[in-house]
């Protein structure tokens, strides 16, 4: 009996480095001052897509609910909670600061098959400046600094540089969108296919087929700037150094890089868009931007921008760059053992929840088993001492460590 | 733009609450020696409903994969555990003890028409004695207790109870179902309905009748005794009698009624069965029991039992006891306000980041508003101090009080 594809059990081991992992990130988000917020796990598919490209459109997993709408899984929180910002929260005084950390659902084929995975992400929600740009890319580098990650990048990018670039060539929507979309999967045999059979200048196709390979410090935006030759690329390149600017004042000049390659599949980008890359894996482990038109479609019209780290793919390359990075030293474990008869399992009782107010991990023998099957078991738990309540002691009680078998009288009180 | 029928946004002021309960109780079952398990959001409807009771079963929200396979939400979550501990983790030393903090979802009509909601609960995988159905139900006392609830039963009972009653009472399966449903749904006039049209002995019709009713303490049991004529139902009575013993020597007797009204629509429960109740809410806070042949439907033959708290209801039941009762108090807010020239800006971040290295929750001005304009907006985020960093001080802050705006010149290394 099996589960559906793409799907995943955590056992306890996996669990505890999932929570721990969320606690990092967590603690640095509350303080940065941002509230966490909790939306339900499928909404109308209609509202949903307002915040899709073409390629989560599809990707997302539909189905009729008894009343006959169109539901789907969220496949990402953004839309979501730029949903509450537009609606029950219209009235909070801006910014709002808001996290989240929950699952996600696609249909994905790209990256080990995963259909359902945890994100956590933040929205910073009601001012457009470029200072609120850098506060969520620098909260990203303190995110994932915390979360135990050394080396990284974060890229940053603007959604109008390759937007101004397919506005001022001329080829039908159609084209372009095979354009974004072969940029989007890095297929580049394909983007060039596409381009040479485009009705495109030359120095134009060089320039898109170059532009997916400039990412760099500075010098890059000094680059570009000679080939660019239109208004919205340039103003984007404008802004993409401003923030670049602020966050060298936040110190994190050697956690940015400069990518013009950046692109995203949602359709609610307006602005400055960047990923985090590590050298342990082939695809961002956070992505985000500004998205300043999304809330309206929900009535309001709030600029916003914000982020969201994919925790499996961070827990993926924590444990690559070092494989105890999530390890966590756990409290003791000890067992309470008592001979069998009513009144040992009373002081067996007493001296349990003495040793939890304590804050210790305790399991009671409930088995009825012999010491040294009990001694066994606790052995492969990895369970550090056995305690043996008898008729014998008052508040007194054997200790055994259970690998060297060491025997001692304790008082646990 | 709304969203589906029965789902909810949680506002910060909300998830604060909930994450504050999930903390209270994972922390009393960690300590009990609980690992945290987390399965998947949605599986193969066929496996799901092999946990599932008639209504349960009307009430899980399927739909077709991509594949075309028919998908349920998980409607709780024993099942999917049932199939873990049988699989993946069927080597483990028995017992397991595994908890869960999650969402569960279904198309219910009965409680405010909530579709998704959430469950903690735990599982104890392995053993099938008295001591552990009395560990779970101390447990569920205990959780309880340090969630903050201070009035509350857990009331026990049996599935034999009832099923010894309908064996030896001769009328059609289908009849019995309906019987059943009724004590489910607590419909007793429907029950005494269904009671006369059927060909039953006048003395059992009174004891179907009766048995909802039986609620107390230990003396129900001898007002039982003596109605109680099939082996299967007073060998249950006997069961109950050990627990509840157990449960005395656990010093838990105030918390515990035997009540032979409960019956639980789960097909998979197959001894001692319990649920909580309080004075604030007509319908259990948690509920739980004995299932010893779920595991072999997933090809393990291992006797388990354990039991969920609904965290919605336990938060609604907790705020009628005691509206303050999950009121946290939260750590100071403070607001970094800065002259606006690049300078201070560093200066900002540096005092940023030297609080929040101390663990103070602080936001940075982004917007580049007038003094004013910030205070007002402080005070009605409920924002206790502001900061002001300006040319003239070196590693010293201004800091005003935003209630009473009186200022302060503080060092804030």
């Amino acid at each position: 009996m099996n589960i559906p594809k793409g799907l995943n059990d955590l056992l306890p081991g996996e669990v505890l480095k999932r929570r721990l992992l969320e606690n990092r990130i967590s603690k640095i988000f509350t303080q940065w001052s941002y509230q966490e917020i909790i939306t339900p796990t499928f909404e109308f598919y209609e509202l949903l897509a307002k915040g899709a490209g073409s390629i989560m459109k599809k990707e997302m997993i539909k189905f009729f609910d008894r009343e006959g709408n169109i539901i789907a899984f969220r496949p990402e929180m953004t839309t979501s909670i730029a949903r509450v910002a537009s609606t029950k929260m219209q009235l909070e005084p801006k910014p709002s600061r808001l996290y989240y950390i929950g699952n996600v659902f696609r249909y994905d084929d790209k990256v080990g098959n995963q259909r359902e995975f945890c994100q956590a992400g933040v929205e910073l929600i009601g001012v457009n400046s470029k200072e609120a740009d850098a506060e969520v890319i620098a909260l990203a580098v303190e995110s994932l600094k915390n979360s135990g990650l050394r080396k990284f990048f974060i890229d940053i990018g603007h959604i109008n540089l390759f937007n101004g670039i397919m506005q001022s060539i001329k080829v039908e929507e159609k084209r372009k969108q095979e354009i974004r979309e072969a940029i989007l999967n890095k297929n580049f045999v394909l983007l060039e296919k596409i381009l040479s059979f485009s009705d495109i200048k030359d120095e134009e196709k060089e320039f898109i087929l170059k532009m997916p390979t400039l990412r760099g410090k500075g010098e890059v935006l000094d680059e570009v700037e000679k080939i660019i030759n239109n208004k919205l690329s340039a103003s984007a390149l404008k802004e993409i150094k401003e923030v670049y600017n602020l966050l060298r004042d936040y110190g994190l000049e050697e956690y940015i890089l400069i990518d013009l390659g950046i692109i995203r599949d949602f359709d609610y980008y307006t602005g400055i868009i960047f990923e985090g890359y590590t050298d342990y894996l082939g695809f961002p482990v956070c992505g985000g931007g500004r998205y300043d038109n999304l809330c309206s479609k929900f009535g309001e019209n709030i600029p916003s921008t914000g982020f969201a780290i994919g925790l499996e793919r961070l827990i993926m390359t924590l444990e690559r760059e070092d494989i105890n990075s999530l390890n966590l030293e756990r409290p003791e474990q000890y067992l309470l053992y008592y001979q069998n008869n009513e009144d040992n399992f009373k002081k067996a009782l007493v001296a349990a929840k003495d040793l939890r107010k304590k804050g210790l991990i305790v399991e009671l023998e409930i088995g009825k088993r012999k010491f040294a099957e009990v001694l066994k078991y606790a052995r492969s738990k990895g369970i550090k001492y056995i305690l043996i309540v008898d008729d014998n002691r008052l508040n007194k009680i054997k200790r055994v460590e259970v690998v060297s078998e060491k025997e001692e009288i304790i008082n646990y009180e």
